[in-house]
């Protein structure tokens, strides 16, 4: 790292950060020029993380050189990771889409929408059994029936079974039946879930927080990966901005500043993004020229009925029409979508 | 709630969203303008959450009339609430400074700063013993021995403990200690946790998440209010924008605007709005003039040795006078700080 | 419009809202729910515009109904509006790609960009005389010479001219020169250069403002079609938000969103929105697939002595390749890139 | 400033990176740490200003080591300006309230506001001749009349003017009323109209763009000061951000924050900030104790009959409980309120 000192910093206060640094065991270069005072620091990324050289009298502030994350990035790993779940495949040049309902209603809703998914060549469901609302007057969600519903709809159909964890005491009823655990937007920075599901031998599948920076993001999952699981798929889903066309804006140009950082797989939620049916399919597309690895997309047999989000849900009497677009676009990105 | 159809939505498509309203109880008003038709909804708020009328053929989106919180209003309860905590009061009128260090380290550490607290005129001690931290390679904190040493503070001192709770499973052992339970801004849609804190009987601190808007902040207290607790004090931290000068912006809009609209206690926190040690004085004294109840900074004996957010806390050595400043400016606008 | 009152607001507030919209000739019709009274209003658009209802005693808030903006809107003319450049369409199908400089810097900087651009099978010629630059101390543009320079190229290439006014007394001589004037993004709301552009008998390109809404951003473009001139390009090119990965964020959601409420072709500057040359393909295409009618891009015959934003833009010697991208993928979309 | 080479840049790259750098004369120390090279560059401002050094290959990121602003920044010139205007004095410990319409409607709406502000104890009169309205169906301004009725006012109540300035080829008109010229928002950066009021010898209040940092803050108003005019007034009149319960979020951070960097006095718009009358108050409150020299707050005789933001105006005739409580707080801060 590098510390900036204010103009018109004492000698002395360059040598107590000097010195505070080699407390640490790292190395401090100072170099003065006309005006400001720059000291290079070189140790290790674990011991200056978190040391309060922003604190100390006559520093302006500190730069980081390195990167905060590194199990993730590609510097450690230049390989894309490819997940295999089921036999879906994702990640370097695997393409998966991931659709179903927001949340999981009734068995039939759940079923239909995996028949569905499963027509249009769909490679995973989605679905929720335990939701995170933001009105305590909201459904809920069916908790372990729900999980049930959506294992009855993979033995019909094969499709695996992505779905959302949001306590940590739920871990072992969800694991039963999830292919992949989903950590949401809301549980991003839920640093203790993190650490639970990097315990995990399964996927999972981490949502960019509202007000994530790309950064952070890469730094949710290198939790996840310093637990010692490294199957994690990460997802775009739209940040929060002034912006009200749109519930939220999708962040494409993270999806590509992500994939060039790290090895990870990337998808992007195009439903949430926008909270608009009409607009799900051309950011779909979207999504797809900018270099994501797959789709998570919300379709329901009836949205008019639906609990939760249906406003953005494409019905699946239309899903096929919409799959076809997605997956030939796929393919002619050149990616494997079998 | 109020339906407003597309230009060019046909009369079937406003019988079917008439239908679609009558069929969960509420009672439909068609009024058709020159371009628009526009169809009143009156109903039970609950059952017309989450109704998805947006979903449905010719209609441009819906407008809700009714705030969707109810408990915390002020048309519920038009008094000021007042907590009152081991004798500190804070609401209707009752000012409260909670100070102390980000993290609990060490037991000198802690109980250097409770006395400076307590020297100040400061009415509770914060410290977190379980740290939500952005990096997997940063300190998270000591854990119940943290909490122990709070505790030995608040004996000696009498202050109150302030501290977060991250973890459902930590609830025990938090409560056995914490006088007021921390909900951190990263947590504020944690809906379980939101639950599990709704259940006690003890005042909860709800921090604002970086990207929350006002109404999600009063919606997270009312999940709180709604479980049966109805201390909870609201805790304006800063918001996450586009400025880069100040870690957060801080937002005293939102704490004038939550104190018209709802009767909880407000407070805000200057140390991680700004990230910056020479900003927390001037807008402690904002956040006073702006009608907040209550101030929580951080200050530390040593801040150079801090393990966490140093830059910003104030030495305990001057925290004397900047309680003074706050103090005075909290009697200027007619609180009582005793 | 519709006015919610307050709970709790008498029937003489309600009384004194329904007799001031009258007052200005619009009709008020009132409905009173259990808790709240709602006012709807039809009459003018122009009337009510700026009519402040939420100053009166008793209003809680004023909802439009209506669109702000008419002429630009899909209800007033529902046809793709195609504007032709010297040959080159764009809108309704028809695809373009505008590339250059970000500012022109010598005549063999121009020519060299407007040969690659040419020989790529781009439609337009882009570079900036007069540059809007944050810093007094930053390079300001050639002015007319830099104009005489992009002629010269024009004249070889036969490439239409899109070049950037800034100042309502430079309005003669860059129309003398230039085939599209483009507003930048800092002069999105200049009004008065927006009615300036409204008397042209010239196309425009609207670049959206940085912190613009998709509505601002439509009534901007209402300023100039109100004016007379209906040629109007519409261009994103990333708003400003907290993250730091791109320079800006590029928001797809609202290029397929302006899509749809309005009738103008809407192009997208990958360039700008990123500020990373590494990401200027994958965010090209993103915008192809999210439906936008033509790409602004930057290149550079050597970027590294770019006087302007050389780090995002492409060297004219790789150009081919990424138009060629570009191109096969507009295509594969459907338009027409002829 | 410092340029960070990408982990596995060549000694190649950073040669050229060197060779590049000395080129304008700057000197290059280049620095190699374990994993990353880093090359310190010490140089005239001026030169390395828009040097593309992150076009170059192998270059990760360059870091500014100098503020990009001289002029007006402490480093410069540490003392307060003070700016005396017809004997109000802001700046350097001295306080002033500007107030006024939004816009001038009519000779009795202005001096009937003149007259409540005078007797009130504030110090200018503000209104809009000139008004940057977003919509083109607004009221756009009375132009030169209204800067007459500005004018009849100030001949009666010795109140200076402040007024907006839009257009270049309006500066004459403008600066024969107005004692100080108003750069609004949309218009911080529109850089001609910054270099037309450098050249006056007449005050400027800048306004801060909705999405401008504090930095490009400064940057403009360095535009000014280095054109000859070294009497700025900053303005903070609300960032725009995702929240919607205020019209914009004032931001208080950024005022301390600017008070800190820069010499020149900063107000505060509460008017604007909020968008609501019940938040004036507060947030008016809030900037003095937050440090800012100054107030420009809205006032109207009658709000509900305002052409332009009545929501948000202050009656005249409770405007002196108004300006009785700022000045109260401004005296408690230690100003001079005369």
């Amino acid at each position: 790292m590098m510390v900036i000192m204010h103009e018109g910093a004492t000698a002395e206060e360059v040598a107590r950060v000097v010195a505070r640094v080699e407390e640490v065991g790292a190395a401090a270069h100072v170099s003065s020029g006309d005006r400001v005072t720059v000291i290079g620091v070189i140790g290790d990324r674990e011991e200056l993380t978190g040391l309060p050289i922003e604190a100390m009298p006559g520093v302006e502030r500190v730069v980081a050189i390195l990167k905060p994350y590194k199990l993730v990035s590609r510097e450690f790993h230049a390989a894309d990771t490819v997940i295999d779940i089921r036999g879906a495949k994702i990640g370097g040049g695997h393409f998966a889409i991931i659709a179903g309902p927001c949340s999981v209603e009734t068995a039939d809703q759940v079923m239909e929408s995996a028949r569905a998914v499963k027509a249009a060549g769909g490679h995973m469901l989605r679905g929720g059994a335990f939701k995170p609302r933001t009105s305590p007057y909201a459904f809920q969600g069916l908790g372990e029936e729900g999980l049930k519903m959506l294992a009855a709809a993979r033995d019909e159909t094969g499709l695996a079974i992505v779905t959302e964890l949001m306590d940590p005491r739920d871990l072992d009823v969800v694991c039963q039946y999830a292919d992949v655990v989903q950590i949401g937007a809301r549980n991003m920075q839920n640093f203790l879930l993190l650490a639970e599901v990097g315990r995990l031998d399964k996927p999972v599948l981490l949502k960019r927080g509202l007000s994530a920076t790309v950064e952070e993001w890469l730094m949710a999952a290198e939790y996840v990966v310093k637990g010692g699981n490294r199957e994690v798929i990460l997802c775009e889903r739209g940040i929060r901005t002034f912006e009200t066309a749109t519930r939220n804006t999708l962040d494409l140009g993270a999806v590509a500043a992500a994939k060039l950082a790290c090895h990870l797989p990337v998808v992007v939620d195009p439903s949430h993004a926008t909270g608009r049916r009409d607009l799900v399919l051309p950011l779909s597309l979207a999504g797809v020229a900018a270099g994501a690895d797959g789709i998570i997309v919300e379709t329901h047999p009836y949205p008019e009925h639906a609990l939760c989000d249906g406003p953005q849900s494409i019905p699946t009497a239309t899903f096929g029409e919409y799959a076809d677009r997605v997956l030939e676009l796929a393919r002619w990105a050149g990616k494997d979508v079998a």
